[in-house]
């Protein structure tokens, strides 16, 4: 039973809503627990997830939505158990906003919220007790505090909100698979993810990074972002001038036609290939033999746990990581997500309100 | 250019060879270097690789050919750099007899010889000189001594033979994957290679280990070689059963058509499955989603390093572990193939001399 109070966002009615057809209205948020915070919204970073649910393009969605899971705003309530967060801080929410967090759950007791089968996500998600979850294009947001994280004050609040989920899907794979001196990196697709990707590879120590992508459009941006450089899959041999001189590659990709076998090729014996893109085809059918004879591994990584979200946002303010973002007025979000349908998101784009 | 010594071993002609037609006669083993050892063949396992090869199942084999791969031996005869064996050591001689162990190979100098360029197989290969290698169905081997390992007092020859490929091979996976206190282990097929799954995944101090197969069949045995029990996919609902309970999961199935989405969702979030079995058809095609939703990971695995193998020897003597196996004389060669090739194999046959 959600509470009487009334939020206001920007709300998807049904499918069309993704053609730029939120209409500003009133919600009512999940009722308010002594575990929980409200927010006021002061920015929201855009994810391609968002407009894959106003579209029910993972399966149908509860409509009406709020959707938005980069999410910063400031403490304007707290319930009577949350010690962690004062009022008037500053704090971001990412893609979810629940787990069970109990002591005989293996999951939450392994550093693997987002695995725990009582997973709650920030919006189109069901709580416990039977409310809906509200995103972050709104001015007002409720979550429980345990998913809400301080952010640090060297970090802009417009740079932080896109690593709430955009960053932490590329960071947690990194530093679970070895990151650091002594590898080599490759992020496939360079865009609001595979940028967090180059970004985030090199602040970890990594001692090269490669950007891999279709073509070379994108290479003053990379080489900008610190890469060593851009791989462009277009040109003919290219997996034999790279054979076996990857330790790890995120993909980024959301296209299920990817040259799988190419991306193994270029591993090092023992390298792993982390796919974080959910493309909604099957993969490539692949042979066994190219992972037994290099020692391979295919893996897939789903956002982050919360001391890597803690650790992520701690590691950006003393490197002074900057996400590339561009900032809209929240009141323009129709406008925006109409520029991002035509895929013109370089590289992440950041309602404000 | 070989040497004009002779050998006399078991030699397969031909593709019809497999089916019991083995000849026995002499061939003319690799030049003798001042890398090499010779050994008087006691013991050698026979595995599947030796009936693929010989009816050129993998690819053409090269013919006249000498099969075996799990050689124990004592050394004869050494060249003026061996420092690390002595005439009249006992050594065993795995899948693997070489790899350029340069300084500056990536693979060599990282525990990984199984995956170097230049690596070669203890039969139908070539060394850097173009002499043929040839394998331990015979009375006499010339190996390279960097691949020739002492076994310790404790171990039984015909114990240590089995154990120098289809031991190793299961073990490499198991350790690097973490097999050990704390973690539950699935090893599925219960053949050769499975045999030694359990045995050495309970070596290591895994908490729980369990069989995976069609049926329950081999029960008995599996709990007699430590395992906690067996798990029958035949049967309905056993991946709902078991959903989320394994840490790592070793498939040694020669076959790809497993069922491979069940197998990635009985892993905990962050498990790992790793085929060492080569199938020669393609793997199922899957969905990435289970992978990204379970943090899983799909590898393989070849063989192990020399010093996995060390380790390996040495961990058995130890603990006194005990290949399963059931020894004929060398000269019962052919009738042995037969019943190898009948499915018979429960679980390693060893011939000696």
């Amino acid at each position: 039973m959600p509470s009487t109070d009334e939020f206001t966002g920007w709300i998807g009615l049904d499918a069309k809503s993704v053609e730029g057809n939120l209409v500003k209205s009133t919600f009512q948020p999940k009722i308010f627990t002594d575990d929980d915070i409200d927010i006021r919204i002061t920015h929201c970073g855009m994810c391609a997830s968002d407009l894959h649910t106003l579209r029910s393009g993972w399966g149908p969605t509860t409509y009406p939505v709020v959707v938005g899971h980069e999410i910063v705003g400031i403490v304007t309530r707290k319930g009577k158990n949350v010690t962690q967060l004062e009022i008037g801080d500053r704090v971001g929410v990412g893609a979810q906003v629940q787990s069970c967090l109990k002591d005989d759950c293996y999951e939450c007791t392994h550093d693997n919220e987002p695995y725990c089968t009582e997973g709650v996500y920030t919006y189109n998600s069901t709580f416990a007790n039977g409310d809906l979850s509200y995103g972050g294009y709104a001015l007002q947001g409720r979550y429980p505090a345990s998913f809400a994280f301080k952010i640090p004050d060297a970090l802009p609040s417009e740079i932080a909100a896109p690593m709430m989920c955009g960053g932490i899907t590329v960071y947690s794979p990194l530093k679970r698979n070895g990151a650091g001196p002594g590898k080599t990196v490759g992020i496939v697709g360079i865009g609001g993810l595979g940028h967090f990707g180059l970004l985030f590879a090199k602040a970890l120590g990594s001692d090269k990074v490669y950007a891999i992508s279709r073509s070379k459009a994108k290479e003053a941006d990379v080489l900008a972002m610190g890469a060593e450089g851009i791989i462009a899959t277009k040109e003919p041999g290219w997996s034999q001038t790279w054979s076996r001189k990857f330790d790890l590659i995120v993909s980024t990709a959301n296209n299920a036609d990817m040259p799988l076998k190419d991306y193994l090729s270029i591993l090092k014996p023992g390298g792993r290939f982390v796919q974080v893109g959910l493309p909604e085809e099957p993969l490539p059918q692949v042979q066994i033999g190219p992972f037994i004879m290099l020692n391979a591994g295919l893996l897939g990584s789903l956002l982050g746990s919360r001391s890597e979200i803690t650790e992520m946002l701690e590691l950006s303010a003393a490197r002074g990581i900057k996400s590339w973002v561009k900032t809209y007025p929240m009141e323009e979000v129709n406008k925006v997500l109409a520029l991002m349908e035509d895929g013109k998101a370089q590289y992440r784009f950041v309602l404000s309100n």
